[in-house]
């Protein structure tokens, strides 16, 4: 059977092992066409294939409901689920997202994409099936990495006290994105050593009843298993020991690089983007720490199970050696431990992308912002273009974090300035600090920044100007240095153009001081306008004759968005931030 | 010895069993005396006395470190820490808080209040200890309640591999606020029933060593096992069996009621404020949901750990049956599983106090609002005056939910428009509605108000005149009325008066209006400004000839604050709202 022929999962359930073996070799075929040319997560989704086979195979879904764990895993499920030409088919990449998504398929229960939330999703479904009366299997994949997430465990705890069916596959790689860390990886290492015989088992702990599969990527041994706990009315884990990039030996080789990868050569496991040696924010971040740390041994670095988000590749996790904390995908945790850290007199730096540092607010505000814990919080990737899926929007960041008591934000313009805010928010030890940085290669632009940013909140004036003012927080202050360009050169105007550097408070002084030769200020943030750093100028000017237009990003969920176009609809260009000067300035 | 006398823990640590027996007593004694005058944590305080007691005997407080969890049973561990007359002497209840500060003593390691932050706090001391190369013990106390907290298992995920001195005291007292919920409280009972013997063990699981104390109000139980892990190299879980509310038999009678009361007859147990039989949002809410369960049978309510926060009292929860479900203090299990729930076509109402709801942002914005489940969430409690601790403050929630987007965030100004937005958020299945209720008494007020809310982001304008507008979200339209009042008898002035009845967008059309006859807007709000409700409206009339003027709480964590004093100072009284307006009228 030719995988673009699978309406649904109906037509795979007659089929002999070899049959269903030689899908699964087009199924990888297909992966490995799609995101080597679109990029994709090549490893998870190689290590499952066998795994989404052998449920669709068993279970009689979409009666029975399969919720995905991240759902970076679910391109063999949308395979089976009417959706292969999404991959065979390079004009049809378009038709699915990354991760499952309802409006794509009633077999997709949710739109997800942060870790963690399967079993509690799954929870939900069960308890409303039981209300109802009815009597499908509610199945819930979660990979070992996923564990480690407080949500995860929240989940199984309240499933393990459901009285009916609900199977949780715990899809066992060995990998976290990088290697995994916490003491529970421990007994499933021991799990897979007795082949599920240990009598230390986490999940019996928990109350689960309990099977172990072998061979995650032997068809037999899944459907076996799978059928075995169909129907069940308990709460069952099986546990299935899979390979990570199964099938492709680069995948295989180097499991962390291709948890996710760009555009590659299959023949060669090429990965074109590897040949751009351009300096990042994360590249130097990693080399930025590792050298601090040498100076300075007060130094740890925090992850949250990514440490390519800061640079830290495994050679310089090594060098940087007990000076480097990787907690797993748990960022309650790393926020705690870095306040625990400050306390005990360290200088902890947690990088943390913009979309998951929000898995972690109420530890920014309790643990750290009350404690005033003078933790750094690198917030990486932050604004327009980085993670363009709805569900891993990042520019919720500034509303989120900033409008924190006590926290403060700064928002480098530009790379020295980034090494700046960063050194001296290392060597401070007064306030909890978080660094926002964008995702693109860092600018350097013809503007003087500074090295002390202990006077909180004070705006710095980069071109003095009059009759409007262009605030523009962190990596904005290119395009509107190009807007006051523009605005010199066709309009005959001024503007002041001011540097906020922290966008968690505002400069009173300064702001009441443009009143004297302006009649409009103009905020550009590539965040969100609500809750956002722009509102709070507008608040400040809403009682004086100022007229005040703030730009920067809508508060909707976009999903796989054009980040050029939207930062034009958004007048965040140097041509629309000059427009609407103009306009104010008439 | 007389435990005003203690200045600090050295001083009983030649003591006998016999007297530090009567320091237990002495502290029972002292607990009850502010407990009863004052109201407090009284169950979980008499519950841990001996274990406190024998921490501060065995280890070398302060150079070893104990971190308390919630630290809601920090009592004794005051009192045996030079703070014992703030509880034996009337006068001097003001010297500490009810929580762990650092501000009272050295003993006190962080500021907490929230739960399942111990163990985390506690692995970032333990690294800092080991990078500095030092070897004094770090002791995590933690209940059993906390441990369904996702964060705590994050915790001890990490700490578990350790390779150093770690402890981890679990007080299990089976107890929660209310009764446990939760896979892992079976092999707690397990452990428990088998004198920590059996094989199935969560923390072994986890990769803890482990001692069990069959009776943790035994000081020579206690003293023996902390003496036998003290100095450990290796990361342990001492599981301590306390009786909560041990020696006041009010208090082990009802543990439920006894976790916190306020004042009552300690000859008795009679609590005084069980005579005032007044309604509550709280007590309404239960009866009101108690009803609609019998009418729709979609209807599921949900709880993280704190059913009494929407009046769920023991016999309200065995009425609800299967309708009622206590995830244990797991806010993210809550939020995702009450999108499960809608999901599956059920109708969830989770109830939550403001200063809790922030445990579950990303749950709420990914699972919830990306997904648009029509989720009901209440945030009880929002604004002042219910917890003024600075761990719990309720002030924050509308600066945090009113900005994700797809939130429709209701704020009623009254009893009869909480139960009709109550009442249309559950019939609806379009939006994830969060209802956003204030602690005090529910009011009634002479306006009209609505029963149909599914035209989004419309204010209502309840009283109609020119000149200033007031915009009063919820509970705050009282203080607005008045304020008309005020300012039509004593100034000649008639303001509009609106109730927005959403907080999480505005009404652009009736604000477009309002600028034909009215050259002022004061925006009031009992919730933070920065990110709030009114900088949307100062951002709207941003550059538009319209004077606003934001009310609201402040950008800041105080701690123990006065809220009349507090709400002066915000000008969010009648007088306040009403000088605010004379002066924008000038």
């Amino acid at each position: 059977m030719n995988i673009d022929d699978i309406k649904d999962p109906s037509q795979i359930r007659g089929l002999d092992i070899a049959a269903l073996t030689d899908i699964a070799a087009q199924m990888r075929a297909a992966l490995l066409n799609r995101t080597s040319k679109k990029g994709g997560h090549v490893g998870p989704n190689l290590g499952i294939v066998e795994t989404a086979i052998a449920l669709h195979y068993v279970f009689d879904t979409p009666e029975d409901k399969i919720v995905w764990d991240v759902s970076h895993q679910a391109y063999p499920h949308k395979m089976l689920t009417g959706r292969a030409r999404a991959y065979t088919h390079d004009d049809r990449f378009g038709d699915v997202s990354g991760y499952t998504d309802p409006a794509e398929s009633p077999y997709d229960l949710f739109t997800v994409g942060h870790t963690s939330t399967s079993v509690s999703l799954a929870t939900g479904l069960a308890k409303a099936r039981d209300l109802k009366g009815r009597h499908n299997n509610i199945i819930a994949v979660i990979g070992d990495g996923s564990l480690s997430g407080g949500e995860a465990f929240e989940g199984l705890d309240t499933a393990a006290t459901l009285d009916s069916n609900f199977i949780v596959v715990v899809n066992d790689n060995d990998m976290s994105i990088a290697e995994n860390h916490g003491g529970i990886y421990r007994d499933l290492r021991l799990l897979r050593t007795t082949r599920g015989e240990a009598p230390v088992n986490i999940f019996r702990a928990m109350g689960f009843e309990y099977r172990f599969v072998a061979d995650g990527n032997d068809l037999t041994q899944l459907i076996a298993a799978f059928k075995e706990v169909k129907d069940t009315d308990r709460p069952v884990v099986v546990h299935v020991c899979t390979q990570k990039g199964h099938g492709y030996a680069p995948a295989v080789a180097d499991k962390e690089s291709w948890h996710w990868q760009p555009p590659f050569d299959i023949a060669t496991g090429h990965v074109y983007a590897d040949d751009d040696k351009t300096e990042t924010y994360a590249s130097l971040t990693a080399r930025f720490l590792l050298d601090k740390m040498q100076r300075d041994p007060r130094v740890v670095v925090l992850s949250a199970g990514t440490p390519m988000n800061i640079g830290f590749n495994p050679a310089q996790r090594a060098l940087a050696g007990k000076h480097f904390v990787d907690v797993g995908i748990a960022e309650e945790q790393a926020a705690a431990m870095s306040a625990g850290l400050a306390k005990g007199g360290m200088r902890p730096v947690w990088g943390v992308a913009s979309t998951f540092v929000q898995r972690a607010y109420d530890q920014i505000s309790q643990e750290i912002a009350i404690n005033n814990a003078p933790a750094v919080i690198l917030d990486v990737a932050g604004g327009l273009g980085a993670l363009t899926d709805v569900t891993h929007l990042c520019w919720f960041d500034i509303a989120l974090l900033s409008n924190i008591p006590g926290i403060v934000m700064l928002a480098p313009t530009c790379l020295p300035e980034y090494t700046a805010m960063l050194d001296w928010a290392i060597n401070q030890t007064d306030h909890p600090v978080v660094i926002r940085t964008p995702n693109v290669a860092p600018a350097t632009l013809p503007i003087e920044t500074d090295t002390d940013f202990s006077d909180i909140d004070t705006f710095s004036q980069v071109r003095a100007g009059h009759g409007v003012a262009i605030i523009a927080a962190g990596h904005m202050m290119g395009a509107a240095l190009q807007a006051a360009d523009i605005l010199k050169r066709d309009h005959g105007i001024s503007p002041t153009v001011i540097n906020p550097r922290f966008v968690s408070g505002i400069d009173a002084p300064m702001l009441s001081a443009l009143s004297e030769d302006h009649r409009a200020v103009i905020t550009v943030e590539d965040g969100q306008k609500d809750g956002g750093f722009g509102q709070k100028i507008a608040a400040f000017y809403a009682d004086r004759p100022m007229a005040v237009r703030n730009l920067g990003l809508p508060k909707q969920f976009m999903d796989r968005y054009d980040p050029a176009q939207l930062a034009r609809q958004c007048h965040l260009t140097p041509e629309g931030i000059a427009a609407r000067a103009v306009e104010m300035f008439k």
